[in-house]
């Protein structure tokens, strides 16, 4: 049971050709993703009202659409706007119109009811597309339920292990309890450590001197499923406040659901233009990569697990509080939207 | 729920060896077929009655099958007639044997009642084997159910678009509404489409001088699933009757479900032998098969999106005529056959 | 349903590796295995049990194992000892131990109560080492359900089928009826057959000068799954007790249910040390693979035509006594279990 009146980032800006369709599937819907000749970005249901064929195996014409197998044309409201043979259109021939946002890069569809459909809940992905912040946008698939990727992300205690070489490079980060905080439609978690070696990459943008760092991780999760952190540190023993030699980056991910059981991970891991070029952007990109391809290794490991025995019950420990308030906070959200 | 008491073609002739064993599922069942001496084709059921192994992974003994597990020995009637190391056979120990039809290369196997087994509900498959006619065999694999390929075949308005650049090649074919019949078993369906472009290799065959031509598509489509087609073209302006500058085509089609989601798919395109030599009828063949791979790339996407979606209702129109028709009529046939 | 207060073979002593983690799946659960310093085998449920991720996919400390997720250690005996950023473990912080027995190179664990486990209950694999003997240990993973294995393994009329060309080599052994005894835990089921043509192998080994054999077959087939089994043959002609111009061979097989549709098969075939070197073993072996691909290829396609159709009944033939009566004590000993 999904979360249905909010946005769902659909796919990167880049991803939606100029004169072409581009389908994704969301929530288990199929959805046709294209762009007017403005080039505002449409989206409809992928699944033409009459037999049921993908509309992403016809053709675009114009602002419309025009179905591959016989030939019903739909306007980019989704509206049927032609039949071959018929003289006129029933009016019950359409298909479901998605409102569609974008936002620094990020296309956003709302798979709940239009007339809800407020961009006032957009999340603020403001490094996605920024003057002061590189970064390069990531794309990962997972043959996993959404709830086990949002787990990961609302406990950082992981990177000591599953990142042990790589984002965490110190157990430090897991003896480390975070704050949390309830914000608007989430959570804020912070966490603060303290005298730790920094990442390895670090010291090719910083000179630390082998000297260790205080890092912060400080984050938004917000629901259907999205982070927006800034994190970063300094030489230990900076004050709290001086950012003249420390690392600053902000990062911006999100989860939606494909299906039941898989997910689309969006993702970028800014820094501020000012640390380095694109060197350094495609640096902390590779190493994101690798990095998030151990967590969906580990993650795909426990998903076969759960599926294997579903009645294996979970034992709670102190470092779930901020996954299990979230998931509690998605529950009560579903359970608002299905009353 | 498939129709049992009819013929279904399992096979083209050429493709049970002269001396080894054949197999192949349908409506589910694991059928066994093999030549006795004298080439008579013999259909039994893929399935020792003992442990249920396959019997084609045994062999033929002369004009009986041996299992490859434990060695009975069965009859061209399905009796076994051997146990190893039983002086007697239990007379339950028989594999069912199902009633075989050879006509023009078809080979038909009947699925109910072997008593009401009866070659006159045999189709008139005449072009498969007729030395008027030309053609090369064809047989294709689709993981969709057999009534979303029925489907296909009872709508000749997809020409236009799915075979748009291949045997379509006009709108028009979309425009015109065919005119449909009651047949024993079956509808005819009769669209006949004037003053279009000839398909790109008729020009091959036929000097049309880049002139236009009246076409025509009259097919019976029978139970369980069975196209035949004459279909062709003349010179537009030419008299009706005229047969001189025409291309002259008829088409064998069959639909056997191999189980409720795959299906066998027989076929061949003929010509006229005086239209052309092996040439044309390879390159006829060859144009098939591209558009029947179009068509397979629709249907299957479409089965994708049904099998996602299995609540998503169809939009019945105009042009679904036949094929509404077809599906009642199957239905009917069906639940008498239960009752 | 599967029988649980037994021992099941997990692996080859030499699959576990001195320093690591290792991993299979029995019965449906997921086992970690890995050696203590002292290198005794530990068996642990391959699942933590604070957010169920695989075990095995972190890392050995000692003779404690912490997940590569958030860092629990767990000891030997599968009780967390330390949880990263608590001060004390929680009490309900463990995951299963499994009682492992290491008895002549077969590793075994024991799937029920573990108060109930007994070594008494160990089948006699004397010949997976013992210096008399030569063997190559053999694993094979099968798609089918360990039952399908069973029968074939208690009906060696298949011989004269399956492995017609292996390991069979006369239609005589399918004529034999075989004597069947019930013994602790089990049957034994002994065949003799005289005066047929030895397996080719065998006169690589011995110089029959081109005669016939008398062969035997005689062995334990033991609760959950296993085989042991005298076999050989002499001349024909020479007395029964005459072992000096004999080939004596003794096999160990087992077979552990992975899942309720998979199973891992374990096997060696010896032969008496005085018989040949290192040659003979190694062809021993590689005939058996060829043999045992054969029986795999058999029982798979008939795996898959059960699945297909499983209604379709078996036909009782005599030459299933022994896997009818080791069906029923097996279905005995699993309902008194859950009584």
């Amino acid at each position: 049971m999904f979360l249905r009146n909010c946005w769902y980032v659909v796919a990167w800006d880049h991803e939606i050709p100029a004169d072409g369709l581009f389908n994704r599937t969301v929530l288990g819907e199929p959805l046709l993703l294209f762009r007017r000749a403005d080039g505002r970005i449409v989206a409809l249901e992928d699944r033409c009202c009459h037999r049921l064929a993908p509309l992403s195996k016809g053709r675009k014409e114009g602002d419309c659409v025009r179905c591959g197998y016989h030939g019903l044309k739909f306007n980019a409201e989704g509206a049927c706007v032609e039949v071959p043979g018929l003289e006129s259109v029933p009016p019950k021939a359409r298909v479901r119109s998605y409102p569609v946002a974008l936002r620094h890069k990020w296309v956003f569809v709302w798979m709940g009811d239009p007339a809800r459909a407020d961009t006032a809940l957009l999340p603020d992905n403001f490094s996605c597309d920024h003057p002061d912040w590189r970064n390069i946008p990531g794309y990962l698939h997972y043959d996993t339920p959404q709830l086990l990727i949002c787990d990961n992300l609302l406990d950082f205690s992981h990177l000591s292990y599953v990142h042990e070489k790589t984002l965490g490079n110190s157990t430090a980060i897991a003896q480390v309890r975070p704050e949390i905080e309830k914000v608007p439609r989430g959570l804020r978690v912070s966490r603060k450590v303290r005298n730790v070696p920094p990442p390895a990459y670090w010291a090719r943008a910083r000179d630390f001197g082998g000297g260790h760092v205080d890092r912060w991780f400080i984050y938004d999760f917000l629901l259907p499923g999205t982070l927006l952190m800034h994190s970063g540190g300094r030489p230990t023993g900076d004050a709290e406040g001086d950012m003249r030699r420390a690392v600053e980056l902000h990062s911006c991910q999100t989860l939606t659901p494909e299906t039941e059981t898989s997910t689309h991970y969006f993702f970028q891991q800014s820094h501020r233009a000012a640390l380095g070029g694109e060197w350094l952007t495609q640096m902390i990109h590779d190493g994101l990569l690798v990095a998030f391809e151990e967590d969906r290794a580990m993650i795909t490991a426990q998903a076969r697990n759960i599926e294997r025995g579903p009645e294996a019950p979970m034992l709670p420990l102190a470092m779930d509080a901020a996954l299990v308030q979230f998931r509690r906070l998605l529950a009560q959200a579903v359970e608002a939207e299905q009353a």
